[in-house]
Formats: structure tokens, sequence, C-alpha cells
């Protein structure tokens, strides 16, 4: 899976065309693209009605059971709010093959929990150290790095427990073994050594370096760290909607470019955004001497890289229903227009 | 499941007979029970035979890719040694109910990577700061504590992919998705916040408290720690081998039996025994104030305790073929009268 990603050089080169404007308020300059979008679609509703449901179903999934401290953490760390959009993600790419949302919701908490646990991590002291996640204090601040550690173990092996326990879907119909066998394996693969480990591990590598990052290692590094559990999220929605292996593709491509997406949006914002209106510690990527896009290839240039892979997303949509393809494109625009 | 677990009362009102000597070389006596052993099987050759069996799998498993420091890691304590206690179990178990030695490879595989991974991060400075383990330097002492905590990450997703890979599986015939996706949902809770997670929070919380651990709190300990990676062991492999459910419940309890002998046999080794001997650090549960069967109940009691447990476990397997038996028969002995 890994080996049949897009080469970095290969995304890099769709960054050709020029943005006819630049807004300096938000992280990538609005074009023609935002035109799009189908005015009738209600996306501020949809993405309040699909996270409600999220929320929901994750305060359910993790109960106060014994013992209580680790399931505090993991409550603490899974319920902090977060923008949901991995298991959105992975609902409407569902709904989008014609699956329904209650097939959707047991790899939607499981991408999510994956997600807080590699934030629980990687902000334990010995990796990033960082103080406050969410506009919250991190994990280990609150609990102690041993509980950290812990329940990100637990919320690691819950996502896989939730995946394939019967009970968590609809009993009829339910989906096909061969297909929760299919998403647990694409799920187990995006988050090890191959995956998120793998992004993160280069992290370390790549930071307090003296010598300056190549662009190809910092983009191995945002596709490993970002962007496989984004394609993860949309590919195990259409896995277990039914979709077809052409349109599995289609959506793993459109997955890979907001992936990379996500990740150049969010080093433009941490670089024009305050700590608080973040609601994590921002500018830390260039106090810490990490390697960003803006570092690397400037301010404007980043711009029109995300505006490319936006572009580029959108694409691999245009065979679907645009009625039924609506959520995934206006997540693409929210992902690239997002404000923090 | 774990409410299911027999009460720890229940387990130590087991220990109610009186061995007729005390052997003070070995943890536990050796009674009229080891009478059972077929003398025709030849039960070190078998050990020595599955355990080549499973780290060439192993090796094969993790192999030297990039990222490479991370592989680094997990080879360096996924091959570190050990007994493979855990998947010889699984292999024997799928035998015993009629499944193939290939069937029992990738759970066999899984259940190793998930005990190497709680192995590296319980020694990790933030829980038992253990410098020591299977007679070489800990994870985090060769590697770092980041890349220790991404090594048992990656093997505990590594676990899950090698369970749910179709080419983990001979192709013709292959076991069934619904038997992949029950195993799945077996492993992924007992590593979880009610399995090994659960039993490290509460050693952790029981470790350095002025008042003394009662037993069923050292009992909770032990079954959560130790024994529900067992049970999976042995339970995954009567599942994958196609067992019925009668017969997976059965060895269920074996395995219950032989998870909690296993941890008494520990301590009492730890008392008994020195480091060199053990290549862990050994009296450190004395000396770090950890509570352990001979501090609670003392050495000769232990035993007793140990030799009960290996009875019931036997008792277990008196419904199925005595020959086919033989393996399980001799791995409750060699874990009642391991030396180290």
């Amino acid at each position: 899976m890994a080996s049949s990603l897009p080469s970095p050089s290969l995304l890099l080169s769709t960054a050709r065309r020029k943005p006819s404007s630049i807004a300096a308020s938000t992280a990538v300059p609005q074009t023609k693209d935002t035109m799009r979008i189908p005015p009738e679609f209600d996306f501020k509703g949809y993405m309040l009605t699909k996270a409600a449901t999220v929320n929901r179903a994750l305060d359910l999934a993790v109960p106060l059971a014994d013992p209580r401290r680790i399931h505090e953490a993991m409550r603490y760390s899974l319920l902090a709010g977060g923008k949901r959009v991995r298991p959105i993600l992975c609902v409407a790419s569902c709904e989008l093959v014609g699956g329904s949302e209650a097939f959707a919701i047991p790899p939607a908490l499981a991408v999510e929990m994956i997600h807080t646990m590699s934030l629980i991590h990687d902000d334990l002291p010995c990796m990033d150290d960082d103080d406050l996640r969410r506009g919250k204090p991190t994990c280990h601040r609150v609990f102690g790095e041993a509980i950290a550690v812990l329940a990100g173990d637990a919320l690691l092996s819950l996502a896989f427990h939730i995946l394939s326990n019967p009970n968590s879907y609809p009993s009829s119909p339910s989906p096909p073994s061969s297909l929760i066998v299919r998403s647990i394996s694409e799920l187990a693969f995006c988050v090890g050594s191959e995956g998120l480990v793998a992004g993160q591990v280069v992290d370390i590598e790549s930071t307090g370096v003296s010598e300056s990052v190549p662009i190809d290692r910092l983009e191995y590094i945002h596709l490993h760290k970002t962007a496989v559990l984004l394609e993860a999220s949309v590919v195990l929605g259409a896995i277990i909607g039914g979709g077809s292996d052409s349109q599995v593709e289609k959506l793993r491509r459109y997955a890979r470019c907001i992936g990379l997406l996500f990740q150049v949006v969010d080093d433009i914002l941490d670089v024009t955004k305050s700590s608080q209106e973040l609601g994590k510690t921002a500018g830390k990527d260039l106090v810490s001497d990490k390697t960003t896009y803006p570092k690397l290839i400037g301010l404007e240039k980043s711009r029109e890289f995300a505006e490319e892979l936006n572009h580029e997303a959108k694409q691999q949509l245009e065979e679907f229903d645009s009625e039924k393809a609506a959520p995934l494109v206006h997540l693409a625009n929210y992902i690239a227009y997002r404000q923090k």
C-alpha cells in the first residue's frame, strides 16, 4: 500500500498554476474552485449533524468503566472536541457509494480513536513534548506519562475491537465478514511502521538537525503522519459501504490529495495564527526547528500548492453523482479554507 | 469476556490439597500429575521444532525496511529470544481441534507481537523503568524512549495486520473470514482497557502504596497482565483451527488456569533465582515494593497454589484425544516446572 502511494514529486508537480489572487486572511486563496459548491447544500448543518452523531457514538463506545483512571484518560482525549474530520470523511464516503450511516459508524469511531491515540503518544515528553492539544492540557500533563502511554495503547486496540465486534454493526443487514477483514487490514497497515509510526519516526529524525530537510522528506513525513489516516478514513467508509474496486481507488486518490492538503494548511496556519486561535502551541514547529512548507518553499508557494491539491482532489469525484458527492467536495474546501 | 472470568476466590479455592513433598530447586513441587505425561512424547523436540518455525515466521514478518531504526527496534525486541510459549500454545491449540499449523501461524505471530509490545511499554522509564529484559538491555535503553513507544505501537498494529491480511494464510483452503473477524475481536479485547492495559494500570496504582495489596487485587493484576494473553493465544488457535464452541470454551478454561499459574511461578522464581539465571532484574518486585504471591501468602503456599492450577488446567483436556492433547499437557507442566 505505501509502495503505491503517489511519489512526492508527482504530487508536487501539480502545483503549477498561479492563483488569481491571494487572500491573506485565509490559509489558501479562494479561486474559481469554490464556485463548484452547490448553493443548496447546507455544509455547516451537515457537519454539525454528523459530528453530533459521531460524538454520541464515541461517548457510548468508551464508558467510564473500571479501572476508572484509564477510561477517564481515554475519554478526556477522545471527547476533547476535535473537528471530527476523519469520521465524517468515513461516513460521507460510505454514503457516497450507497452504504448506510450505521455501517460507517464503527470504522468512523475506529479512525478517530487511532487519530487520538497518535496525538496522545506524539505529545509525550519523549516525543514532541507538547503541553496543549485541542485547547486543553495534553493527556500526560493531566494523567501522567504512564497513563498516557496506556490510554494510547487502549484506544489503538479498541479501534480494532469496535471494527471486529459484530455488536458494533446493525444486525440485519450486517456488512459481510470479508469487508470487515479488508477494512481492518487497511487500518492496521496505515497505523504501523510503514504508516503513522513511520511518519513520526522520520519526523523525529528530522527535528533539530543542522542541515535543511529536503522537500521529498517533508512530504514523506506528511504523507505518513497525516495523509495515511485520512486515506484510511475515506477508504474504510468506501469498503464497508460496499463500493466497487474502482470506486474505492478513486476515493483513495481523493483522500491522498486532501491528506497532503491538510498538512500544508496546518503548516500555514501555524505561521499565521496565534496559539489562542489554534488551541495548540502555535509557531512551535518553527521554534523547535521543525521543517514546514512555509519554511521550505515560502508562504505564497505553500498556498498555491494547497490550492492545486484541492483541485486535484475534486477531480476524483467527477464520475460520482454530483449531489451525492457534495459532502466530500465541501470537506475538501473545508480542509483548504479552515481557519484553525 | 472479562466479566465471565472466574472469580479470584473461585480460583484460589482450588488451592486446598497439600503436596506430598516440596522440591526446593523447582518453583512447583512435582507430584503425581507429572506421571500423566506419555513417555513417548518428545516435548523438548516439540518445543524446539515449534519455536524454530515461529522464529522463522517472526523474522520474515518484520523485514529490515525503511525507516530502518524503527524496524531495528521492533526486531531487537521481537527476536530477542523469549520462550515463545504464547505462539506455541496457539499452534498446539489449533492442532488439537484439527486445524493445520499454517492456519495457526498468523495468530501465533500476532500474540507474540502483542506480548513483546506490552513488555516494551511496561519497561519504559515512566512505568516499571526496567533496564534488562530477556537478558539484554531493554528497547528504550538501546533505541531511546520515543522509538520504544513507537516500536510498541507498530507491533500492536502489525499484529492486527497479520491477522487480517489474506496473504498471511494458505490460499487454499483459507480460514473463513468470519473466523478471522472473531479472532481479531478476541485479541483486540484482551489488549485493551479491560485486558492487558487494565492489568498494568492496576499494577502501577498498587506499587509503592503503604497499605498491603489484597489478594483479589493481586489476582486482578495477574489475570489481566498475564492470563488474558495466554487465554487469547489458546483461544485464537482454537477459533482459527475451526474448533466447536464447546471446545473453544474448554480450552479457554485451560488457558485461564495456566495464565494464573504462569504468574505465580514467575513470582516464585523472582524470589528464588538470581538476575543472571532469569535474564532480568530479579528480586525487583520485592525491592520496588510490588505485591507478589510469595510476599502475600508465603513461598510454600504459593507453590501449593501453582500445583492446583496445573491440576485444574489438565482437567479441561480430559475430553480430548489424549495423544493430541499431549502438547498442551506438557505445556502446563513446562509453565509449572520451568526454571526461568
